[in-house]
């Protein structure tokens, strides 16, 4: 039976996990996942399927993906002294930040609640994680932090700038006391850029032990599946060995290649949502029966009454809306509930749903 | 400096590596990567683009990715006893079973030479690496293998099949030997699947400790990054907790299932490969100061005189054409040089060169 082989081989930790679920979304308005909920200009579209027309699929990706590094400094900016690594998504550059640094031993620490990869990318690399709770407004117990840095030393620090999934931009210099501390890497993990009107890439010439991670997923690009990794020259050379040859498919490559030359398009389509997210959390903080928490991301989270955030889930549900339901991860995060930021309609609709749901 | 961090947190076996140089092939006809050299139909390629135009980029991929799956089991006759895992290229799929079974002093067997990912995964995540060497033939050296398996009890042992980079079958019998041998996992991987006329798949019934994987890159779809893998649902289900939850893009997920549904176009260009090769293997035969190895795939490896393969290589490439110097690596390869088989006009072109460099 290859149960028995399977308890034999496979590392326990793995054994232990389940796999990760994402929720089916059949018919309903889907505002549960961070996504962009704008589709292209139409002679946007039809520049994209020319330029996937001229792609030879028969020829492997370009390994070093050039032309789309080259588009994505001029784009974003990025210093000559910073060095880029593309990743299927953060999520490859978060495991392969862990795959390099996961000596005997090596531990990765976090806030309570993170980004779940960090912790699930700890196990799959057999590092230690340690995590340090949040304050209960969700700002960081600095001191805290900095005692458990001091005490577990660990290889790398992860922190979300904003922190997913609650929203909120962490104090900078708070931020610099962490990286200053820090006896090894710190990711800041910048996931909402787009939104968030803040950065640390301004502190990658002054920090030595910093990495800013990005992606294209939540300007509008999800599907395409391409993070990028800035870091000193140093870094990326020792993350990129740990890299799978071909990782960023050829599609991918020329479709954030020219969605940046198109990128007009994607700032129009966050500033509309940066004006819906302030119109929305506006809305959301007169209902007297939730919390809002302050986001500078494109999700709002909040916090129902006591034990009734899995019946109200389930109402705006049934009204046709699917959210993410937090609550079912525990700790902080016990009767909270997170939408994200749609179209105007969308979020009407959410929000009449959310209304009737708190008054049942 | 960042350098002195590098030192300490960086796993000192990543730190020794270079990273994995892939060639350039400016303006030459690329005979060095197994890539199919012909395009689509423009029926096919129009239809292509009509699904594209269909995608919600702005929307993550299918996380399990049922549509793609559901055609592949159709198209390639899988059983239903058998489970399928999706992956960014085969090479995720080696990564995903590493990183599942890299307990603290975990082994990975193979055979030398055998494709580089397989030591390369094993360094990344943790494992130790053995390889036992091939006949001078590059046959199987079944009691060497044997007797290793026996000694290291390695927790997964990967085969190539055939093998890459040598191009031949092993022996069947052989192979069943030490999969009833090994106490862990055995993966044959049938990259080279659509040339080989042979496959392992009929065992996945019979025995609880094997695993199977392909690529769509071989048969021409290499820019889409598609790996497969197939097993039984107990070992899938282990190693789809450490699969990334979005790994595969939609671009990917859908232009694979469309690939698919014309599977008819890139049979014929298996099928005309295949004759080609046999063409070229002939003519080459007849070179008498090379010696070609019998080959399943779409490439030959030959051997060229003493001393000499850098000097041939360089000729041919001067000529136009870039196949692969397999010379540097060393080892068994001293001598060898390897090339992809290409259009008849392309194969001609090789030949000419191949001829005139063996000559000079």
């Amino acid at each position: 039976m290859s149960t028995e082989r399977i308890a034999q081989f496979v590392r326990p930790e793995i054994q232990a996990l389940t796999a990760y679920k994402v929720g089916k979304a059949d018919n309903l308005i889907k505002l549960d996942n961070m996504e962009n909920p704008y589709s292209w200009d139409e002679s946007v579209k039809q520049g994209w399927l020319h330029r996937m027309q001229e792609i030879d699929v028969n020829r492997y990706p370009s390994p070093d993906a050039q032309g789309l590094r080259s588009r994505l400094r001029e784009v974003m900016n990025i210093s000559d002294n910073v060095d880029l690594l593309l990743g299927n998504g953060s999520d490859e550059l978060i495991q392969i930040i862990c795959m390099a640094l996961s000596k005997p031993g090596a531990s990765l620490l976090s806030v309570s609640p993170a980004f779940v990869m960090y912790e699930m990318t700890a196990i799959f690399t057999g590092m230690k994680y340690h995590s340090v709770p949040l304050n209960d407004d969700f700002s960081l117990n600095k001191e805290l932090v900095l005692s458990e840095i001091r005490k577990t030393k660990p290889s790398v620090v992860f922190i979300a700038y904003p922190n997913n999934p609650t929203g909120n931009l962490f104090d900078e210099a708070e931020l610099c006391e962490i990286i200053e501390t820090s006896p090894g890497l710190v990711v800041i993990d910048e996931a909402y850029y787009a939104f968030a009107d803040a950065s640390f890439d301004k502190y990658l010439d002054k920090y030595d032990n910093i990495v800013v991670l990005r992606t294209v997923s939540k300007m509008g690009l999800a599907g395409l599946r391409l993070g990028y990794m800035m870091a000193s020259p140093a870094w990326i050379n020792e993350f990129n060995k740990v890299r799978m040859p071909f990782n960023v498919n050829s599609l991918t490559q020329a479709s954030v290649e020219y969605a940046l030359e198109n990128i007009d398009m994607f700032n129009a389509q966050t500033e509309q949502l940066c004006v819906s997210r302030e119109s929305l959390f506006c809305s959301m903080s007169e209902i007297n029966e939730i919390k809002c928490y302050p986001t500078k991301t494109n999700f709002i989270l909040f916090r129902t009454a006591e034990g009734q955030a899995t019946k109200i889930f389930e109402a705006i549900k049934s009204a046709g809306v699917l959210i993410k339901n937090l609550s079912l991860a525990g700790g902080a995060l016990t009767d909270c509930l997170r939408v994200t930021i749609g179209t105007e309609e969308q979020n009407a609709f959410f929000l009449k749903a959310l209304r009737e749901s708190v008054n049942v």
